[in-house]
């Protein structure tokens, strides 16, 4: 497991997960950094511990990069770069769009395999560490339930999906999970919690001048499958208290899983995250991804992976001496 | 992933691990039960879902069995049993004399390797999941401290230690975490946290007639390395009240991480455990880990291992694309 040479990392994509996987890469001792490659002109990037380049020209990086972190979006940008970059690239990705992880898989798993290379797609918290979480106590506990709650934190896709309302001039949502429900979870009486049951939403809106709140509020509330579903709070603040007391990306969540192991026999998981960065922590987790990525690609490993399938020494800069000494 | 046939398990000895190993093992369907061995007059064993075997018929088992689960104590069984057994079967334990596990490892590992099996040591809790925890934790954020709090929970060992006391007819131990202690880990204040500070030790005694309780309750709190350390109550109860209120064997504990991903930027991951049976949901882990166990061997990997080299997949009756499906 001890390189004899650091890893050499590129980044491709430099928004809030891009940087934070930068900042992530730089403090890894065992890890070096290549190049953030960009959509934008390299040289208006403002990169703090790479040179930027374009992403036109990633084929030129090939043989000096052993793994490429892609840190675009699931909905536009991985859909289209990950198959790309795979046949460049050994690659790590946060692609999140659960539904559609069974198909994204697949056409990575041919990009990566043609060019015999190993992607990891879906790392982050979830998917990623809490999916881990969900598949090992599933395993422990085969005859029990597991519940996923989110938050408190900052979804940024309902904060947009309220910018776009008329009148808004900002606006920011926390998703909240219900305690209540937690507690009924982790007490294993596995009630059956609707959507309603298990999380409410809090929405900050800053209007603009001479908008009708109510009308805001209602367009909020009723809006289908972002807000309808819930019972969802909105409360209008200035712009000042919006920059003041909203800026920040905490997330969080909590997967539980209540089962019993003989009859009556209650046994209980819990594995709770409470993050005052949300991308500080996933580009953490998408760096140490990116370390057993290379170690995945060096065991022999080809085409598509996920967390699933990596053994958990990998993402350790440790040995496996020092592990086992250390942390067993 | 999908196994052709059911894997063939074994279990070594039918204490309270051993029968929870059987109760696992017949719960899964993707398994089947072969034998139990015993050191005891297998007539006598009474077991519930295999026949049982004695331990020295254990050589003509072989080929029959997958996996065979070594359910001994770490003190004397294991390190008298695991290399025998290791040089036999593929073999999972719950190895868990922390201190020893890397001499423990290496005499496994010379075995199993001039035997071409693998070995997996120190599976169940603690070692075990909380182990995974500590290494997924530590890599995700480097820098920050890892605590482990037990129970509340009985503790075999502290328990025994007050039963060989002149004058107790009968005793249990409970070890309790002290909350504010976890609080203070959890917010990240990483305090430098005593022995004292993060355990209390209650226990309770059932003394012989005539017995001095006084002196029964200085020889605990004074008893080096098990109470000495530690601010523990004492309390005399009759033996109805400790056959009714304290015959389970309930345990549990949290391991908490807590660190910085940029300065003053604090992230908490926190994973805990809450059991009415530790040997019974321990044995639910081992059994996990003989389905691992069986597909390390398939996949080519000899010698010893443990839950830091097994891909999470390998725990799971599941097939790698039900598990991106269902859990990722």
């Amino acid at each position: 497991m001890s390189e004899s040479r650091k890893i050499r990392v590129a980044i491709n994509g430099y928004g809030n997960l891009g940087r934070a996987v930068e900042l992530a890469v730089h403090e890894s001792p065992d890890m070096e950094l290549v190049t953030i490659f960009t959509r934008r002109d390299p040289a208006s990037l403002g990169t703090k511990f790479a040179p930027a380049a374009s992403i036109e020209d990633a084929p030129k990086y090939v043989g000096q990069v052993d793994v490429c972190v892609n840190c675009g979006g699931s909905a536009t940008d991985l859909v289209n770069q990950g198959t790309q970059f795979a046949a460049l690239f050994n690659t790590v990705d946060s692609y999140d769009n659960h539904s559609n992880i069974p198909v994204y898989f697949d056409s990575i798993d041919e990009a990566a395999k043609a060019a015999d290379h190993v992607s990891v797609i879906s790392s982050g918290w979830d998917p990623g560490l809490f999916s881990l979480t969900r598949l090992m106590a599933e395993a422990v506990l085969p005859n029990g339930f597991t519940t996923t709650f989110w938050g408190p934190g900052v979804s940024q896709g309902h904060s947009q999906a309220v910018r776009r309302i008329e009148g808004v001039a900002d606006a920011v949502q926390y998703t909240l999970p219900v305690e209540a429900a937690k507690e009924s979870v982790r007490a294993g009486q596995n009630p059956e919690l609707s959507t309603r049951d298990k999380h409410t939403r809090l929405v900050y809106v800053v209007a603009k001048e001479g908008a009708d709140e109510d009308a805001i509020r209602e367009a909020i509330v009723t809006m289908p499958a972002y807000f309808a579903d819930y019972d969802t709070t909105v409360e209008f603040i200035s712009a000042e208290q919006m920059a003041s007391d909203h800026s920040g990306m905490p997330h969080g969540g909590e997967v539980i899983r209540a089962g019993e192991t003989s009859p009556g026999t209650h046994q209980a998981i819990s594995y709770s995250l409470t993050l005052e960065s949300n991308p500080e922590f996933t580009g953490s987790m998408i760096a140490a991804t990116a370390r057993a990525a290379v170690r995945l690609y060096k065991s022999g490993k080809r085409g598509a992976a996920t967390v699933f399938d990596i053994p958990p020494a990998y993402y350790s800069p440790k040995t496996p001496e020092q592990l086992r000494k250390e942390l067993l």
